[in-house]
């Protein structure tokens, strides 16, 4: 969209930085062309005036009340959604997303904003809890301070600069640095401005948000070292989470990070399901597959069959549907040259075979992702690490097992796993019992009768699991337990009311759930 | 104690190991001698049978209901109880802690035992969440797996072998590895056969507990470095701590290390409460200080007065205060060297005086530990790194500053603090209307006239605080809370009830509180 204005420099405290120094362009994927305007790599000095304004803003912002900040973020929300136009012309430039899938998850973006706006306003988790009955104990949960937050390639509005950790973050009390996509940086540029404009407009100090844009690997190293910077959420890639962790855990003071790195997300065919309904279940793995040509962190990289007989038709099947969907557009150069890599890692290896959907790579379509599905022997997936591993893009692994036991094994080798599915029928999951339990061993989320891909933000949804899908097992980084990432208890102890948080006052003027005495008490 | 027959070697899944190979021996700090019997230091194959052990067991265990859970921790207490005349007499031997504080002590483990067992009984701290509005999507909080517990020197039963860590944990529903404190492993051993026993007697499977004896360093590195441990207590140094720390953090699956490791604890005199009760407050302090020979994580290490006049005046009546009281001994000579070398290092620096109470070390008592008042100026506060740092022992750090400013520089020099505490008097809050909000930056409970040792077992409690109080500000080691560091989410969609945990079902069986569609239910 070549009539927005951008202006290609940080956004530091609501002021647009002068720039200067090294930059960098966007890259339309679709078009094959780079895309104006330049945008400048944020200096050291830069850097350090955005944590030092997250800094200074975080003791006043902590205090604000949950309904001001509830109506911050509302007050973001609507900005955001004045700037439609804008930022889904321009994403569709820089991620060659298409405009049904941005406005989609622009809609996603606003309501899981909504969603911790109404979560604060009401208050009650914060974590109230009053003892009385030897000294007086209270304690709540209070923000960790300045938070920096990088986003993610492959949902350059839901899980970017006005995504859900900004988000939950914001909603907790903590001032954000928003680390900026070097692949979208002028939607950055456009969110980071819409939320600028609603510190403005609610008064809020402006060292709350900052906005640096970069390239460079060593300036995410660098914020996440800054002393002022008191925890990391990220999504990503395992190397680059990984990159970001170390860099936290040997500071002085070691800082939580919050890294979503994506999985296999393997999807179990039982016998009896496969055999009713293989058709419909291909037909729906095609779709969960290609979805977002297959750079989605919940993608389905592997599927294991139970049984003897069925692989060479539920192949057939997976190849003939994927073959149906166009291909999709990967987002970049380096999506697509590492999708391609990764698919050629595995296909040297004995005992797998690999199929691409249509014309496939090197029919000069440089940019299209052709869905690949990959054969293997069980052999072959338990000697071989690289077909344990997530290949980004629309390719995934095909392996039958004998027997429980054999899947098991199986599963257990892939590590931790943001999901696991399971399609079942009829007595499937009595035959196989111990599935469910070993999946929830390595799992973040066990889905039935349905596919991984589709996160829906509500309050009992879990995004994470063990590592390397998080680096933080404890932690989501969709749904409303999402902001207790960025909150800690603090307690005190025989303190006078005046100075104390009003979520701990007697007469709970807030309104809100609280455990007193070991009860919880609604007002 | 020399009627307990102790056997010397770790036990592991219920059973006594062999031992053999290196040894060494528990010391009496009263008699100055060394005790029988000789204890083994864990072998390699000790070390992975016990985690095997465990690992295997987790399954299982982490199946058992919340009730017979509950059951198994009270049996915990009642043998503990059964041991109490051994535990207590050779405790006093190991640890040179008179029999009151013991007895008490005992109180206070098995009582917060029985606290984590009706916790797990009641069921509600799972978390469930049910939300069926789109998709049917149920979570819950599941054990995490084995976790490896490290015991303090200074508390030898409420924070060791069946302390709160190792409670919490197996509450949780993860098995436990326990490294034997190598100052008090006869201690150890009998908590461990208590622990055994009330594993044999409810059935559960023998792998959920294993205490594995030593007392070197490496042991420990290697446990927390087992594939199949998945998260760490700890409760002693920083410099141990974050040895554990790291070595975790350097995992190729990196675990959550909840290592708490005392701090300076700062007491703020503000002027009206220091001109109202000086005597009263230098009393307490004094009490509070020399409390278990000040060997308490939160023993007041620093005291900030403010105003002009006061110092001396409260330096006299502390130091008179703290002569008046017996001495002390120390918990093992380890502990009386890094004390007096602690109150040395900072004796030589410009505008600091020290002074012993009483008779003073080099007084031919060596496993004393006497009282001390260290006084420093406040620019000897601000540029020494060796007074902002706990010194473990009953010595405490006495600054006077000459306004609200100053006050909030030191207090932000002391860093991370598991408490900070005021004593205020008529308008002092008001005066110094920006401490409260300072104070709560750093610690993780602000207590209001009153001292900080002396932390309630209840469910408002914090103990914890930013690093380097703790290693994960967000966690507690005391309180109701401390469940959850052993807990991570677990999130099922259009999953058959006949695969859920009961805490999941459609009529909630087992009667606790769920959030279903956004409204918190009671059943």
């Amino acid at each position: 969209m070549n009539e927005v204005e951008l202006r290609g420099t940080s956004i530091i405290a609501g002021k647009y930085t002068e720039g200067g120094g090294k930059s960098f362009t966007a890259f339309n994927p679709v078009k094959k062309r780079t895309l104006a305007p330049s945008f400048y790599e944020a200096s050291v000095r830069e850097l350090s005036w955005a944590v030092a304004a997250a800094a200074e803003a975080f003791p006043v912002y902590s205090r604000v009340t949950g309904k001001d900040r509830a109506a911050f973020l509302e007050c973001i929300a609507g900005q955001l959604e004045k700037n439609k136009a804008d930022l889904v012309s321009r994403c569709m430039e820089e991620t060659g997303l298409t405009e049904p899938r941005l406005e989609g998850e622009l809609g996603r973006t606003t309501g899981q904003i909504r969603m911790f706006a109404e979560l604060i306003r009401e208050g009650s988790w914060a974590d109230a809890r009053i003892d009385t009955n030897v000294a007086d104990i209270r304690s709540m949960l209070i923000p960790l301070g300045p938070v920096a937050v990088f986003g993610a390639s492959n949902f350059p509005l839901a899980f970017s600069t006005a995504g859900g950790d900004t988000a939950s973050a914001l909603a907790a009390g903590c001032p954000v640095v928003f680390k900026g996509h070097p692949d979208h940086p002028g939607t950055c540029e456009i969110a980071g401005e819409a939320i600028s404009r609603a510190l403005k407009i609610t008064g809020m100090p402006e060292g709350v948000f900052s906005l640096l844009q970069g390239k460079e690997h060593q300036l995410g190293i660098d914020l996440v070292g800054r002393r002022e910077i008191k925890a990391v959420g990220f999504t990503g890639s395992l190397k680059a989470g990984r990159a970001l962790f170390n860099a936290a855990a040997g500071r002085e003071e070691p800082i939580p990070v919050y890294a979503e790195m994506g999985s296999l997300n393997p999807v179990i065919l039982l016998p009896r399901a496969l055999s009713k309904r293989g058709d419909k279940i291909a037909e729906g793995l095609a779709g969960s597959l290609s979805l977002g040509t297959g750079q989605f962190c919940t993608n389905p990289g592997l599927v294991i069959l139970v049984g003897k007989d069925s692989l060479d038709g539920f192949r057939n099947l997976l190849s003939e549907k994927l073959s149906s969907l166009s291909p999709g557009i990967m987002l970049s150069r380096k999506a697509i040259s590492s999708y391609i890599k990764g698919v050629e890692a595995v296909s040297s290896l004995e005992g797998v075979e690999v199929e691409w959907a249509g014309n496939g790579p090197g029919s000069g379509e440089e940019m299209t992702g052709y869905g690949c599905v990959i054969t293997a022997t069980p052999e072959a997936f338990l000697c071989s690490p690289p077909l344990q591993k997530e290949i980004f893009g629309p390719a995934t692994v095909l392996v039958q097992v004998g027997d429980e036991k054999e899947l098991i094994s199986a599963l257990m080798k892939t590590g931790g796993q943001l999901t696991v599915t399971f399609h079942h029928e009829g007595d499937d999951l009595k035959q196989f019992s111990g599935l469910v339990e070993a999946a929830e061993q390595i799992a973040g989320r066990i889905i039935f009768n349905g596919f991984p891909t589709g996160v829906e933000v509500c309050h009992a949804m879990h995004h994470g699991g063990p590592y390397p899908a998080s680096t933080d097992l404890r932690s989501t980084s969709v749904g409303t337990r999402g902001i207790s990432r960025f909150a800690r208890p603090v307690c005190f102890q025989n303190a006078p009311e005046a100075v104390l948080p009003k979520e701990l006052w007697d007469d709970n003027p807030l309104g809100i759930r609280r455990l007193v005495n070991g009860v919880w008490v609604e007002l």
